[in-house]
């Protein structure tokens, strides 16, 4: 059964969740094997790769194609829980809350990637600017739209100084 | 016990898993009250709104406060799933699919929303570019980062002039 409706749930059916469950809309492969060498942000990276979505998502890929860019978002599979609350970023040596640090040792592990689009064909995206482990399920899709996304921001806190270079 | 070490699982332990589920690290209070009225992107609001973490997270947030921005991530609790995988955005009224635009009704009903962050203390964050209904899960918070994750674009599809406001 094809579903063509939008719904919501009814507000006083709203109850606070105590757990959230996803299932992975598809997988990413990519040249990274083991963690060892990944990039530590996707700006930071050209390496490619290939999102393989799941056949029975497909049609959700309709003009994806119109877009340079998209927000892969992803579970970082390989992440033992629990994590510490505070720890060493990559960066910098010392520690900071795990709120302040955008390392994949999260309470929930879940990576934002900003990835190029070179391709859609069938159910794959080839992409570019690759910082994601071979084989990491991945959980969303979104068009990145600079008009929306960039943001001036004014601090930076403990990264000042401490960007060194960037590719894209 | 306080957990200080940030571990991974045994690659040969590794498996691709059918279902991701996440426990929600906290709970945003805004005047969103009900669906109607809530921006489309936060880039086009100037509400406030409060970040309440639950307490057993609270130490994560340290550091926090240097950083102007945030990316929070969060779950429409509120999408009745199964979700259809094409149909029309906000901004058009043309069939997309779901991964060409960025509807609440997705596979995976995860939202991003970069906030400015205008304080932090104990366990809660005031923020401003408030586009989420009152209590709604939070899932994750990182630091945004303007060098990483401002990244020029050269194809908005679909969203070609119709982006017609922004505030920030």
């Amino acid at each position: 059964m094809e579903i063509t409706k939008r719904e919501l749930i009814n507000f006083k059916d709203r109850n606070f969740p105590k757990q959230i469950c996803f299932k992975p809309i598809g997988i990413i492969h990519t040249p990274f094997k083991t963690i060892k060498g990944i990039p530590i942000q996707s700006s930071m990276s050209n390496q490619k790769g290939t999102i393989e979505i799941f056949p029975e998502y497909k049609s959700g890929l309709k003009d994806l194609f119109e877009f340079s860019h998209l927000y892969c978002l992803y579970f970082f599979d390989m992440v033992k829980l629990p994590v510490p609350l505070q720890s060493k970023p990559f960066l910098d040596n010392k520690i900071k809350g795990v709120f302040a640090i955008r390392t994949p040792f999260r309470p929930n592990p879940i990576g934002i990637s900003i990835l190029q689009i070179l391709n859609v064909e069938e159910n794959k995206i080839e992409v570019n600017n690759v910082d994601i482990l071979d084989y990491t399920p991945i959980l969303d899709i979104k068009p990145f739209v600079s008009e929306f996304d960039n943001v001036k921001t004014h601090k930076i806190g403990w990264l000042k100084d401490r960007i060194k270079y960037k590719i894209s």
